[in-house]
């Protein structure tokens, strides 16, 4: 069995607990392949790592499973890259509260059993696909597991944002930018800037207003086989796309086409882990001291 | 062809237009039937009607389409009584504004032509249906196109809601209720309490907490074969059910079934209109005045 | 040095810490004052409580402190009983999480040395004053220290509330009704409709709609010193206006005033209290897991 | 009499009606006093105007008022540059609604007639300052009639905004943000980020959460005497601090401390306006389409 590893650079608290991992998935046997700049930065700490095959996630990785060593930003930008391979991603979390990481890195023994005797479940997530006419503004794999948000460039000025959704028109409205959505990234920034919590398996996706100026603006859930064709004007020359927090910057004027990726994410989750769980207990969705 | 009619019984300011309509109907050799005390209200008043056959509409309906003349009210309670008999309804507006209707019953000549030549579109709107083990304090239609709200009783006491989904623990919070709601419903009281706006096609339900006491309360999307459980607790010896604003009192520790009714409603939509029409101009969804 | 003793009736759980608090203020000397009901429920079930004298709230208690012995319940109706006659209530806690109590009833020790000691603050919370031509229909008391709603009577119609400030109109709307709260009330069923919070010291008002149905409709704050004139009309006959939680129902049409009371509530608050840390840890204001 | 004036310098299209504006006060005596910028971008235009000295509006204006021609930006840059001159401003809107502005520059009689007549009230409006350690990071007039905000200067990480108020911690948490907003600002950017709206006489000001990472975040009332420490860390260098749109950017770590301003604005209001009409009229506030 082959398993390949993502992680960040800035994790040397969990340093033990990670090789304590490694080791104790290479005793069972199992092969492991890692990105190649969290393998060197690992090596340069830990001389006791098992071997590991040196890979980059893009160029298509030979594994049954990865394993993303960090936070929910470790695990976006592992899912962003494999999203057209079809490997599972087994969230492992080795910082503060990641909502998309199924296990904690000091549980060796929970994850060693799971990924080696198959005792998981895989959730296959939907995403979207940012699409633009002038295709060289875009990023290589323009992808995104949890939102695509457009916000002005400059602080000083709103902007100006027009969307239509399947060729007819459906708002428009001034403020800080829009938000889409899956229902993945519903608890993410879509949860600050007010839009709905969406169940990870409805097969919809959100459209939130980031700071609109106008009291009758509110969040809109539409079905996730929609075109979205959004248009931002601006005084200022640019505005931002970011695709789970990776910022592209676009001329004002140009118009920006969201719809579900031909991919999905397939995300691991232990037994016993369920979305309302993860509500209540990462959120406290719902928590009240009384 | 047979029209069936539906409407509420105070609408004397919009009389001449009803029977302007009725009129045009018959003169193009549509075949009138309505509901018996919608017939006995305008015959005191229109003595020059034409003939209508009347019926009841809980009955059986025997017609290619039904006119709902009215507001949301009387198209609510119309698409309970008929809903599991596959008719499509058409909305004709005869007060303030309604939501859920596609024309004004001044717009004669409009709906003699859709509904004599066709030229309309049904859309299949998913409808709620409740459930419990006390079957005697039901309701014989318990059906629901907009919502069902579970509310307290009494107005001093909050009330306890547990919410399980598909068997599992889902939420649980104190406040004056929760209301569940289709997309249809969602611009109705949902969106008076702050639930979120679902474009009619989604295929969800919203759970949005009435007046929830804790700040970590929020909506939430699910899928529309989701099955709720529902268990509420209070103080007070009872507490109301409202299917689409039509109460019911139930006892305290009753559990409720919410789910998808097997049946949905037809709604005629003239051509033109649309959801984010309708958003935009009867809810002022994004409406700016700069 | 008399403290006056006020409470509720269904505490059996915490009988003995009151027995044992009851006790130690009078081996300290204390005088206690109990209202009738409190005593009479005490005394069935705890022959060895101190001697208590007697007494109603509302007709004058001659004592220097009163203890309200529940929850916020208690509290405010001890407050409201007692709001012209210039005496500092202390919460003392014998159930749920109470927002307006400063201590538990089992911390014997911290509230008999606070209350002989003086080592307290007071705090003077601003309450509101309900007037109405129609007087009769007014309870005796007609002061809030938390707030004054304006609710319909049945849940099938909305109620249509016009908000006239200072002799000036305001705003008018549609929904299930409308609150306006004290800053102490702010986090109460102010905060369950979605108001702002307000710093108890603030000189302010909050004007919150009740599940208003029109996207344009947001909570207000306004100066203290306003006089606000409500005019509430109903298709249901009567509706209801509420202070802290006690019914008064009204017909339809008439008017309210609700301006701030000649009178303001005492509030004993422990040192180390303050409003930041109540937010914090009673709501969870800004608890974040991570 | 003499009125100083004030501008933005991108408004051809609405250069007649300021011609005859000028022209108009100039024929009843008035001296007028034009901001430099201003005076020569009109004079470019407009060879017929009437003769205006030059002033910097930072270095003393000798006049009685101050017509500020433009929209809300203009308002607001005219509002910081005099605020410690004692000279009240009129908003004479040139452009798309304003909302602080009270007339419209093509209402030449209104205008000439107030002005000259003094048939106008002024509303003193408190303004906020903002105060650093670093002294020489702020701008020369740390002032603001509507809101200072604290931002993410980079759009991929959240900030961690930790509040003190009067020397006691408040409140701390993560998020794109912190608005501080006077009542005057309240219908500002504050609206957009679902802050509280304040009726303008207020003696508060709002803190509201931008964006927040919790469920539990909401926006809070305190007295503008109030003194508010906040400390900003990110992952970023840098964060941006904003008086009233103005960005000004400061290390993370910085603290800064907003409190009330020394100085009002005095606001000129033409007669028959009032906060409540502006907010209905201009925000919709309440509108309602039935």
């Amino acid at each position: 069995m082959r398993i390949a590893i993502s992680g960040n650079t800035y994790q040397h608290e969990m340093l033990e607990h990670i090789e304590r991992l490694l080791l104790a998935l290479a005793a069972r046997g199992v092969q492991l392949v890692a990105e190649r700049a969290f393998d060197s930065y690992l090596r340069q700490q830990l001389p006791g790592l098992p071997p590991m095959r040196q890979c980059e996630l893009e160029n298509g990785v030979d594994a049954q499973a990865i394993m993303s060593i960090g936070g929910d930003g470790t695990f976006l930008r592992t899912a962003q890259a494999v999203c057209s391979q079809d490997i599972p991603i087994m969230g492992v979390n080795s910082g503060h509260l990641g909502y998309l990481t199924t296990a904690d890195v000091k549980d060796t023994a929970l994850i060693v059993e799971a990924l080696t005797g198959g005792t998981y479940r895989i959730e296959h997530r939907s995403m979207l696909e940012l699409g633009c006419d002038s295709a060289q503004a875009l990023p290589p794999l323009p992808y995104a597991l949890n939102e695509i948000s457009i916000v002005r460039q400059e602080t000083s000025s709103m902007i100006d944002v027009t969307v239509d959704i399947d060729g007819q028109p459906l708002t428009h409205f001034k403020g800080d930018g829009l938000l889409v959505c899956t229902p993945t990234g519903s608890t993410a920034y879509n949860l600050s800037v007010g839009g709905p919590i969406m169940e990870p398996t409805t097969r919809c996706f959100a459209l939130s207003p980031i700071s609109p100026h106008a009291l009758t603006m509110r969040p809109i859930v539409v079905r996730d086989d929609a075109v979205l064709d959004i248009t931002t004007r601006s005084r200022a020359p640019l505005y931002q796309v970011s695709l789970d927090g990776q910022c592209t910057v676009l001329k004002s004027g140009t118009s920006v086409r969201i719809a579900r990726a031909p991919h999905t994410t397939g995300v691991i989750q232990l037994q016993g882990t369920n979305f309302a769980h993860t509500l209540r207990h990462k959120l406290m969705w719902g928590k009240d001291n009384r």
